[in-house]
């Protein structure tokens, strides 16, 4: 989630954490990082998120957050434990960074030579570390996002040639997502409707929620609701939302 | 807290949470951090401890750990807000350090020239991210808890010698605490009675709760319960603590 302004994110949430085990076989862990300024407040837990209490508070309690991003875990590759969930979360720059990667990635053993190590045994941790350690060669200082998002759409191909390579990524300025086989998003704005979540049967009229003002981009792997437009996202596409708005369309360049 | 087999820490939690703007006047928000394996749960809020749903949840939900550090924070440098809560945490050779500061360093500003670089404005983060670089730079790879050891107690008196320095800090492997001036411990273990925490109506027998084989090690500001036996840390001096115990006792180098 990536908003204009600071929004709880409880509504979305409620249906997401279904999924961790109850209306999807996502039951190996979960993990949401709330931005609130330059901080995070990042929970994980090991346990199916449809029956964790750390879930269920953050479904309860309104963190508010101009960018959220959270995942259920289908453990494909390393052990269902804590250090395993996404999340993951580094510094660079003097700015927390956030990512969450949903997918395969075989024989993906990029070299790790400077600062970056994954703690847990995970493919997506790994090939953070790596964005993470091309980011800092290639900026020495935190550069504007347009050239992030052209760095970020050199490299992102380079891991997404190894499997299937659907992430997200956010330094709490900007939300970047990348679509392998399937990512969809949808803005929510002025004038704002009532929405049905697919995973629950709870509905909310965002127009008695928000102003007029506000506006968020939601990307998630399925539509999180039954009767919103989501826009699917290509295969190979990069893109950065701002502000609760898609800002720029990167074709990543081919694999090779 | 420092344990040889996965403990919860939900009774002693209990009595510190409420020196978070009720028994105490450390009001500025608060956090804690936990071990599970080399993963680590943090939770941070900038509300008071005392009537935070966050902290009545960790009161509520044992999460077992061997290494727990927690903080509640009297703001002296850096606003009240997320970024600013401890504990902080960094990856470093592939594990997460995690740190906590009880203290004020005026005129701190070391020289910051590699990888690790405060995220929000308080003197305990950057003593810590100046802390990781300068381990990062004397050892290639992760050393033995001795061998940390001898360099943190090099480290840690250029620290301190800018100010009050009471700090704990843990790879998941070991706890170090250094004294400045207050810290204190107590060890339970074999054969365990009851304790009664010193800042709210509860005591614990912990010979029902705990096995012979098990051991915790629990390091606070000032003694959390009222019938413990609880060891001074004296003022420049660096424990270190494993499987619930004392390891080593090194006596820093003199400040100049």
């Amino acid at each position: 989630m990536n908003c204009k302004s600071p929004m709880a994110v409880t509504f979305s949430f409620a249906g997401f954490a279904q999924r961790g085990g109850r209306t999807d076989h996502h039951a190996d862990g979960w993990g949401i990082g709330f931005f609130e300024n330059r901080g995070v407040r990042l929970f994980v837990d090991p346990a199916p998120a449809c029956d964790s209490p750390v879930a269920e508070l953050i479904a309860r309690y309104p963190i508010k957050s101009t960018n959220v991003i959270s995942h259920i875990r289908k453990a494909t590759c390393g052990a269902v434990m804590t250090e395993n969930c996404h999340p993951f979360v580094r510094e660079l720059w003097g700015r927390y960074w956030v990512f969450a990667h949903n997918g395969d990635l075989r024989d993906c053993a990029p070299r790790l030579h400077r600062q970056f190590h994954p703690v847990g045994a995970t493919d997506s941790e790994r090939a953070f570390c790596w964005l993470m350690q091309e980011l800092s060669k290639a900026h020495a200082d935190m550069p504007a996002v347009d050239e992030l998002t052209r760095t970020l759409s050199e490299l992102v191909p380079q891991i997404a040639r190894f499997g299937v390579f659907n992430m997200l990524l956010s330094n709490g300025e900007a939300l970047w997502a990348h679509g392998s086989t399937k990512l969809c998003y949808t803005v929510r704005q002025h004038p704002f409707s009532v929405a049905q979540l697919a995973d629950e049967d709870l509905s909310v009229d965002f127009a008695l929620l928000n102003t007029p003002q506000e506006r968020v981009a939601v990307v998630a792997t399925t539509p999180l609701t039954t009767n919103e437009t989501w826009t699917a996202i290509a295969s190979g596409q990069l893109l950065v939302f701002i502000d609760g708005a898609l800002a720029l369309a990167h074709a990543a360049a081919p694999s090779q």
